[in-house]
């Protein structure tokens, strides 16, 4: 009885999230930022990557990134080290995802991250389930896949892969040490989400990562379209 | 405001769930069976951990595991085949965690797990926020962190590791390739939880696992004892 009381309420939660995410979508694509929200499992390298992705694209646009997490500024302060872009830390106060209404209120105390910046990036929560359900507003979803996790994660977490634009195969450099079948991860995605573009990358070698930046520069070119 | 409403929610639900777990602990302690709860992150092995894991025990215990995914029966399927114990897949209809109600109910379908089991395994959904909220009923939480995650975990998921009882820390074998400190994460660990038990393994290797084992051997003895 609990859990369907549980189910009712999340749905509630979730029209009204819908209403914020089209809201804040609006605004930022009115001011001509991008957003795109990037998730993942715990460990499965957002950082790592963004860190590498940055760099390479931060003379070309004006990039801010927004770095959810339930306690520590750990992941928001390696940004900021490592890529020299302003990074903000937002807590989430425990739960296990971010949700529009949040992404609104964190967007309200830091109006550079929509007046001044071309490529707004959210690092969402560690967590393969709670994400996928909350539209935060992003113009793009992007999920990482690393290999250590195994290649049968599309099976077990279909609403994370159903609803992102891109996933990365993530830690292709660790690929002799894992059973991990590239074509069968691939299949796998291809089954659930048709439409997603997918790419195998190394954070840590940089292997892939020019086609990563590709991708994220078609991105914003879309929204810059949109906008006119 | 929608986030506020959801912790207020929450906090409903987490009271009734822990009158539930009570519930399903005293049943379990009176008929003898012991339930430890294994969480994670989305592939850190804690099927593979079990499928090493139960077949060095089940000869002097009777096992059976009850497996939580959101979709497929993957997990249940490799448990039984690489173990021949029984075991029982939930799906919990795409929520991110398994409550005490949930366990109660999987229970009444399959009393046998109750009335002719000395052991019984949870295998969590993976995730790492949302399953540390809620009570399952066990008698012990386990919590396996892999080393391709990261050692900066407990610092970002604080509380999954204050509701362990042990630490494993699997895929040892894979030290070379990752930077992963294992008396930094040690350390962060005992400064969450300082009772907690830390054990290295390997799932796939056998490496660590004699005193996985015997833990397990010794969280069993000291159930009997609490009933007698």
């Amino acid at each position: 009885m609990a859990a369907v009381r549980t189910i009712r309420i999340e749905e509630n939660v979730l029209a009204d999230n819908d209403a914020s995410a089209a809201a804040v979508r609006s605004m930022l694509t009115a001011a001509g930022t991008t957003m795109i929200n990037f998730m993942s499992s715990p460990g499965s390298g957002k950082t790592t990557l963004l860190t590498a992705l940055i760099p390479a694209l931060k003379d070309e646009m004006r990039i801010r990134v927004m770095d959810v997490d339930i306690e520590s500024a750990l992941d928001a302060q390696r940004v900021a080290d490592a890529t020299g872009v302003e990074a903000l830390q937002i807590h989430n106060g425990g739960l296990c995802h971010i949700d529009a209404d949040m992404v609104a209120r964190a967007l309200a105390q830091y109006p550079q991250a929509v007046t001044d910046t071309d490529l707004l990036i959210l690092e969402n929560i560690g967590n393969l389930v709670c994400p996928a359900e909350f539209d935060t507003g992003a113009h793009k979803n992007v999920m990482i896949l690393s290999v250590p996790e195994g290649d049968d994660k599309p099976l077990k977490y279909p609403l994370m892969f159903s609803v992102c634009d891109l996933v990365l195969i993530n830690k292709i450099d660790t690929l002799a040490y894992f059973d991990f079948n590239i074509e069968a991860a691939k299949q796998r995605i291809r089954r659930l989400n048709p439409g997603a573009e997918i790419l195998c990358v190394s954070a840590k070698t940089g292997e892939g990562l020019d086609a990563v930046c590709d991708w994220v520069r078609k991105a914003c070119s879309e929204q810059m379209k949109v906008r006119i």
